[in-house]
Formats: C-alpha cells, sequence, structure tokens
C-alpha cells in the first residue's frame, strides 16, 4: 500500500510519487498543518483544490486529553474529519518541548540556558527519562506522559497514513555533550517505536534524524536512523544557536544528510516551511516539507508574495488597489485589492485571515508545483537564483 | 432605477420583487450583515451562493475614523469590497445608542435607569441634541458627532443601493414622555435626513418608524413618516422592556403598523433575525429583516436548527455522529458531523466558525425561500404553525 518512487533528480534533488493507501503524492511537497484536525481559515477541499494532496495533523493536540481516544472510537482521523486525502501525524516530541518547557520559560522552541543546566533531569515542567517524557499539560496543567509506546499507541489510534517514531526534540543552545546523550534516547526511542508499530499495512513510519547544529552527530543520527526499517526519515529539531546561524548550518547539514540517508527512502524536513528554505532544502535532495508559516502569517497580517513578506496592515496599503501580488493568479490576487485586505486585517477580521491564509497556501503549494515542474525540466538551478534573487527584494 | 413591486399577498404578508441598480431582491427577504464590509466567516460570493442576493453594511463603523472617505476614494463600498451585490447601509442611529452609552453602562442595547434620568441631556457618553449626537468612539475614544446630515453625507459616500434616514434610537425602558419627544426629534431628523439626500438615481432612502412600546407613538411614527416621499420603511427600536414582553408586544405593534403604512412601499424590521420573529413578522406584513445572529451565534457555537438552537459545545454532542440538522440540505449537514463540529468549537478554531456560519446563514435564506414559496402556494399559516412547532422541540 505504501510506496517511494523517483522519478527524475536533478544534482541531489528529487521528483517522485509517495503512494498511501489515501492517495498519492507528487513530491517535492509542501504538507500544510492542521494542528487540531482543521486548517486555520480553510477547508481541506479548498486546500486541495489550491494543490495540496496530504496534512499533517499534531498528536499532541489529540494526546493530552486523550482524544485520540474519540477520533478512534469514530473511526480514526479519516472518518472524523469526513475527508479521504493522505494524512500524517508527527510524535508529539517536539510539542512537549515547544508548548510545554518552551512555554513555560517565554523562549517558545528555544529553551533558556537555565533549562539547559538541568540538562537530562527536569526542564521547566519536563522531565526527561530514558522511559519517555513527564510534563504539564499547557491545556489544563495536568501531569502527562509520553513514552515512545504511548506516541505510538495515540498514532495508532488516530489512523492517519504516515506516522512519526517519538524523538528528543533538544534546545539549540545544549551542550554537544547534551546532544550526544539526548542522541542515544532519540535512537533508543526509534528502536521502541519501531517494535511498537504493529500496523504496516494501514500505516508507514518514519524515523527522525536529530543531532543539533553538530554535523559528525546528525551524520550519526542518520546512519543510525536509516539502519532501522524506516519507511522514511524526518529531519528534526534545529540546526544553530540564533536565526541566521541556524539557516546557514541548516543548509550545509542538509548536504551532509543527503549523501548518509539512503536516496531511495522519503526525507521530511521537519516544521521547515520559509519558501526560501523550502527551495534551497529541495536542492539539496528533501522531498517534503510542513509548516504552520501560511496560516500562521496570514492570522497576522503576512502574506508571502515573489517579492518577499508583506505585512498588509501597513499605512502603504490602506488605499493601493493593486493585487497582494501581481504575479499571483489565485483567487485573492485575482479579486481582491490590498486595500480592501488591509482594511480587514486592520479590524481583526475572520475573512481577511481566511484569505490571507488562502493565499499563503496557494504560494507555497504553487511554489512546489513550479519546483516540480523545474525539476522535471532540468531548471531548478534557475528557479532557486530567480525566485530568491526577487523574493529578497522586500525582506 | 429603484422599483418595490408586491407580486402576491396572502393576508398580510406580501411576496414581492424589490429592484436596485445592482440586482433584484426577492422579498420577504433576509439581509445578512457584513458589519465592517465582511462577513464573519464567509464570502459574499459563498453567501450568494447561499441564496442572499443584498448584505448590510454597518454606517457606524465606517463612520467614527471617517473611512468612509477612504471608500469614497476607492469608488464607495462596490468597488471597495469587489462586489456588485445590492447593499443597505443603516445611518448610525442604533449604534450610537448600543455601542456608544449602551458598552459604557455594560448594558448593550438596553441603557440603565441611571442613564434613563438624565434623559435628553446626557446618556452615558452620548449627548443628544436637536442638531445631532455627540459621543465616544467606542473604537478610540475619541469625540464624534452625528447629524442626519453628516449620516447622509457618509451614506452617499459609502453609496450603498439602499440607505436609512438617521433617527434616535430609544432605550427600550424610556418613559413615554420622552419616547413623545424622541419620536418628534426622529421626525425632524427625518425630514433633515431627506433633504440632505440628494442622489436618487444611485440611492433609495428609507424612513425609520420609531415609537418604542407605545402603540399610539408608532402610530404617530409611521402616519408620520409615511408622509415623507420615503422609498421604504424601517421600523427600529424595541417593543417592550423585557425579552418576552418586547416579543409579545412587537407582533402586536406590527399588526398595527401594516395598517398604517402605505401598503405599496417596502418595509424593513431593523436588526430583528430571531427564525420565530422572522416568520411571524413576515405574517404581519413585513418584507425585509437584517440580523446578525447567524454569523454572530455561530461565533458562540451556536446552531439554528429546524428543531431549535442547539448549542453544539455541548458535552451531549462529543460523539454524536449524526448531521447538524438532518432536515437540512446545506454543505455542512450533508458533509460533517456533530462530533467533528462540537471538536472545533471546543478548541475555538476558525474553521468551526467558519462552519456554522454557513449551516446557520443556509438555514435563514432557506427559511426566507420556503416563506416566499409558501405564500406563494397560499399555504403560509401551515407553515408558520409547523414550523414554530417544530423549531420550539428543544428551545
Amino acid at each position: 500500500m505504501f510506496n517511494f518512487e523517483i522519478k527524475k533528480t536533478v544534482g541531489k534533488a528529487r521528483k517522485g510519487v509517495l503512494k498511501t493507501p489515501h492517495g498519492e503524492i507528487k513530491t517535492p511537497a509542501f504538507v500544510p498543518v492542521a494542528t487540531r484536525g482543521a486548517l486555520k481559515g480553510l477547508s481541506f477541499e479548498d486546500c486541495s483544490v489550491l494543490g495540496s494532496s496530504i496534512f499533517m495533523i499534531n498528536t499532541f493536540h489529540f494526546y493530552c486529553r486523550k482524544e485520540y481516544e474519540t477520533v478512534e472510537r469514530a473511526g480514526g482521523l479519516h472518518d472524523f474529519l469526513g475527508i479521504e486525502y493522505p494524512l500524517m501525524t508527527d510524535s508529539g516530541g517536539f510539542q512537549v518541548f515547544s508548548l510545554g518547557a518552551g512555554r513555560d520559560q517565554k523562549t517558545g522552541k528555544i529553551l533558556s540556558d537555565a533549562v539547559i543546566k538541568n540538562e537530562g533531569k527536569r526542564k521547566g515542567n519536563v522531565q526527561i527519562k530514558e522511559e519517555g517524557v513527564l510534563f504539564r499539560s499547557p491545556f489544563d496543567g495536568s501531569k502527562v506522559e509520553i513514552t515512545p509506546e504511548k506516541s505510538i499507541e495515540a498514532q495508532r489510534k488516530l489512523g492517519a497514513d504516515l506516522i512519526f517514531a517519538f524523538d528528543e526534540c533538544t534546545s539549540p543552545l545544549a551542550s554537544y555533550n547534551y546532544q550526544k546523550e539526548s542522541l542515544q534516547r532519540t535512537h533508543l526511542w526509534a528502536e521502541r517505536s519501531l517494535e511498537a508499530f504493529k500496523d504496516e499495512k494501514k500505516q508507514a513510519m518514519f524515523g527522525i534524524v536529530q543531532g543539533g547544529k553538530f554535523p559528525d552527530l546528525r551524520e550519526e543520527g542518520a546512519r543510525f536512523i536509516s539502519s532501522l526499517p524506516f519507511f522514511g526519515f524526518g529531519i528534526g529539531g534545529s540546526f544553530g544557536e540564533s536565526y541566521g546561524d541556524s539557516k546557514k548550518n541548516m543548509y550545509s547539514i542538509l548536504e551532509l544528510l543527503s549523501k548518509n540517508l539512503p536516496p531511495e527512502k522519503p526525507r521530511h524536513l521537519l516544521g521547515i516551511g520559509e519558501p526560501e528554505d523550502v527551495v534551497e532544502s529541495v536542492f539539496r535532495g528533501m522531498d517534503l516539507f510542513d509548516c504552520v508559516i501560511p496560516t500562521r502569517f496570514a492570522r497576522h497580517g503576512t502574506a508571502l508574495t515573489s517579492k518577499g513578506r508583506i505585512n498588509i496592515t501597513g499605512a502603504a496599503y490602506k488605499e493601493d488597489s493593486s493585487p497582494l501580488d501581481k504575479s499571483c493568479s489565485c483567487q485573492v490576487c485575482l479579486g481582491y485589492k490590498r486595500s480592501y485586505l488591509h482594511h480587514l486585517a486592520r479590524k481583526k477580521e475572520i475573512y481577511g485571515i481566511i484569505l490571507l491564509s488562502h493565499h499563503n497556501l496557494f504560494f507555497m503549494l504553487n511554489l512546489m508545483e513550479e519546483i516540480r515542474e523545474a525539476i522535471e525540466n532540468d531548471n531548478l538551478k534557475d528557479l532557486k537564483r530567480d525566485f530568491i534573487n526577487k523574493y529578497r527584494e522586500n525582506n
């Protein structure tokens, strides 16, 4: 029922087809995130018309209150949501840190130094043990435990087509020693995740490569995870302490990983979705991307355009009767003026979020279509150069 | 360019067609409210597919910061919004009280006794003078004045097809003497509104009948306003001190008004949109209704169904795999389960608001279609009895 076939390669970049019981995904693909089982502002059907063939749902948000049990009784995510599209769930590892300790420390994804000092013992409200993680639910403060076995059980009950092994998502500030220790834990958890995974007909599992910003650990991670019988691979965690560092280092680590991961299996870069990063990462052999950027940006009035991001709440757009992006052929760019979008975003109208989400998702999905065509036509380098030059005009 | 033709009457109920430069409206009609120029959760196009042919936009929300000037420079509301549907704007009178004094006193539409004692002088932050009203903007606290001339100027610049005279919307607690004095002011303002109104080709104006809960004042209001050359009539204000009183009294006042308003002109019951009230009011000769209920209810998880309102956040719906309303043929009832809608509403997902707004608007617009058919087929009485009996099952 599951298959990944590479149809064409150009340098490290690959164009392929990933088959699941609920349909095929043309890769490289962007996977819109429907955190709690809904995209923020549009239906799965509408997003599918924009070009998406697969969606990501976050296990964590169905885990803390055991809502995966409700979903299982409804017949699984597909029946619960009433859709037939291919779905993925992540393992919850990332959210344990970004919503658990990260939120406690107000550091989001990035933990504070104080937290790092307690490495391996207690991170804010998160305790990491060999068995699994114990933390306070960010939703109601109750104690929650996730182990590899429990994550896989929840993901089995949710019933997405593609699921992920449970991993430790480390802080970008973590020391080499901590990253090394954590990597061993992630590898043990990868083995236990596979052990707990029974149903290979309805679901396929991705292992996750960690290792932070350290090339040798990333290489070790890639080698170990590829030695296990995973269907595909996720690349998780961060790649540097600061935003800029992380971006630069990510590209060189991806180069390295593409040499160490088996070429025939799909590679998913977790949580990455800046248009530039997607283009650069496809160039370095990545096949799948998921990110909340298109809908999260929309809620803050930010539009992705061919000339870079613009925030439509800016005073400059108040009487601007041009479309959001002249080069874009989405319904929002064809039918609405910047002045109206400015008005809606300023007034925090729901319909403004709907329109910007629509445009931003179209932008990403259309970019993926162009990337696939460029690989087919052997001109990915041109696309990369042209896209990035133009995209940087406003940024 | 403007015309109202009654095609059929059954008792006091009327079925007609209202022609405007932007298209025809079949009456009785429900007019969805797009307060700031957007429906809360769906596009004008989508709502038009559900059966709406006209929308109401609130002048007040474009008045306080003179945003009607921006709209005028964009070419008027139709150009600003990029739509060609018939539009109405109200005069701002209702919002001066409900968002001005009402919000200050935390009484919403209904002012407190303390406010009533200062009748005619100062109502919270609202001063009512013969010239007009002076109040603090609920948006930024600045001083704002609305006079009949200024309301009409703003409405002319907004450029909706149908506009309303500026009136004083009194408190349901106001005394007989205050209502009488206020009625005279509303009548002077009606004359001044007409005086200020120049463009009879692009816009047509409705006068507003006030008079509160007092039948003799309502009768006087109807007689005076119908003596002026308005295209149609709005029935404004409230009809009793409490919700129950107001409902009962409204029906008998509408009976009275239908005898005192010229039969050939359209009648708009302002701000009323409970399904039962709409049915009862059509029965008493009303043609048009506007109300935020379908979208406002949606934001609070409430669905209008043939068996009355249900709040989908209720625990009873957590694993309910039936549709919202078995008798409903909207896309939400055909494609989604209550359990999923419950999940979305509990999690305050935007997509939950979108789905409930869609359903609630369909419910109202479909009810109007059934009402028009019932008038055509001489069985409005049956519809009224059957609809109300069924609607009260759950309420």
